[in-house]
């Protein structure tokens, strides 16, 4: 999505992916290879800029490379955003609230934690966590022992669970010459771990609600001297927002602004990491976007639908495999709401 | 355009072009052949479906492959469309106004349509005229020479000049199942036979006006057993419109559409092509398409500029040369109009 965008502005990639066949190498030069290959860098050093969509490439790869080459987002926020330690720390420094947490090496740490923190809770490895993989969550005090075995041997941290109303998240874009721009905030569906529906804008979102989401990512972007899109996700509780975590990338739940914004954030990230002007991110109409996960559906039965736009990624389907999404829009949220419901029933959208 | 749209349809693209490194042989695979190539027809033959972006494709051609392999549109509507007296005669069959015109092939038979007709009239070729090109202006007496001399020689077409308003065009989509939707009229002005700048939707087009135009495209749409976008050009006069030309094939008064349109005339000239259902062509806001001829401009100077967009084509410039778009899009009329102002001054867009 991101060579889709950038195309039309004149733009070639290059793209590293250790898996054959990967989506970007379906419509652009792909380096099969590890992502601290010497060939692979070698290449790479000749492009004008190197960015990533993929936010578990090792950071000392990242910062050999960005010795040859511009590397954007830098490759310490990547590192901040890795290690789900190193990110809470990151957002308390910054007074961006969060659930009380406490790193976990051993049992009786994980013990004090929960003493601490109180059930229920969430124990979570501190790296290369996603999809709801690599999460434990402790309801009752016998889970302690469970969730240990299950985790147990890594760098863990615990977090108290928030009893959040929803989720949302906000995608921040930020320039070269530090200027920003922010989407309206969206509202995030999972089941399973997996986000399966993103409604954008987010209903019943106050112009402070907005701002407070705003304000909590231009601190986390000049904090980092960051470049690129940035997906923070967000919890919301009684009117409050708590940090959940936040992506290095262009995310998921910005897939909808294909179509839904007035300009996407693949072609934002681009602009922002070759320093051109930002684009306006307006939604016009209701919007949502719903994740193709294990299956893909008759194209027919999608484009159907009124409004209804279709993104296959060239992927083979596997069990809880993200291989496409559906972007919908609609003049109404009432109408909007019809035209998911029908979608919600294909195969992949189930 | 068409496989930037079609990527994420999960299509796969083989484009056949002369020209080495043409624009679809940056982002797929090319076969830098002639049309009647043998060998690429065997390469097209293995595709499930065959199209042109291109009205100069040989019918010859078209055809041979159409007996081994879908060809859409059909080669029998390329082929009328290629011959402007085809054309002409069957817009008259259908009862769709033109100018009154003639064929010519003798300097006698110029004299005499020149008297029939009346001055001012162009005198075109019948074949491969494009931008402009192979069209002579005749405005007095004098001028018959002047023109013979320039053009005689091939197949000729004489038609009275419409001293119209504008020019206004129409994006008419027919699936295979005979379905049909329509884009608004756009307004298009030209410099020097160039299309410069589109406006979409065209302003002050009553109801009335805009159903007129669709109901002539559908009669040719039905005629021609179209399946695809297929522009018609119109002429308005006096609250009348007179065909002026049609085009087979997705058309440069139609790129506003990416950003523009709900549905981009590329997407939906692939649905259609490929059985899929038609997607909605509603303009949302006020656009205008600039194309870039013979220079590029810098990418900052375009994208500063709120709600627009870039589309270089990958094509070196050259005088004359067609090498990218900008499409703008604005919340009224006037900022619009403004935004085109500012956009008017940059290299190929002046």
């Amino acid at each position: 999505m991101l060579a889709l965008s950038g195309y039309p502005l004149g733009l070639r990639f290059v793209f590293v992916d250790p898996v054959p066949n990967a989506p970007g190498g379906q419509i652009a030069e792909q380096i099969v290879a590890d992502y601290a290959d010497a060939a692979a860098h070698a290449r790479l050093a000749e492009c004008d800029v190197v960015t990533y969509e993929f936010e578990s490439v090792p950071e000392a790869a990242a910062q050999k490379l960005a010795e040859r080459v511009l590397v954007l987002p830098p490759p310490s926020a990547l590192a901040t955003a890795q290690d789900r330690l190193s990110e809470k720390r990151c957002f308390q420094k910054l007074g961006v609230p969060t659930a009380p947490f406490a790193p976990v090496s051993t049992l009786p740490e994980l013990e004090r934690a929960v003493a601490d923190i109180g059930l229920p809770a969430v124990l979570k490895t501190r790296r290369l966590g996603y999809d709801g993989k690599g999460q434990f969550v402790l309801r009752k005090p016998e889970d302690v022992a469970l969730a240990w075995a299950e985790l147990g041997g890594v760098s863990l941290l615990l977090e108290g669970f928030v009893r959040f109303e929803r989720e949302l998240s906000l995608l921040g874009v930020r320039g070269k010459d530090g200027s920003t721009v922010f989407y309206p905030l969206v509202e995030n569906h999972h089941r399973d771990g997996i986000l399966r529906v993103t409604w954008a804008p987010a209903p019943n979102v106050t112009p402070e609600l907005q701002a407070r989401a705003e304000h909590y990512s231009q601190l986390l972007l000049d904090k980092l001297d960051y470049v690129g899109v940035l997906a923070l996700e967000l919890f919301e509780l009684g009117g409050d927002l708590y940090a959940n975590e936040m992506a290095p990338r262009v995310h998921n739940s910005g897939h909808f602004s294909i179509e839904g914004a007035e300009t996407s954030q693949f072609e934002n990230h681009l602009r922002a990491v070759l320093g051109l002007p930002l684009g306006a991110t307006a939604v016009r109409e209701p919007c949502a976007m719903l994740n193709l996960v294990g299956a893909l559906p008759q194209p027919e039965s999608v484009l159907e639908v009124p409004g209804a736009h279709l993104h296959f990624y060239g992927k083979a389907p596997r069990p809880g495999r993200k291989v496409g999404h559906i972007t919908v829009t609609a003049p109404t949220r009432a109408e909007l709401e019809a035209r998911v419901a029908r979608l919600s029933t294909l195969p992949g959208a189930v």
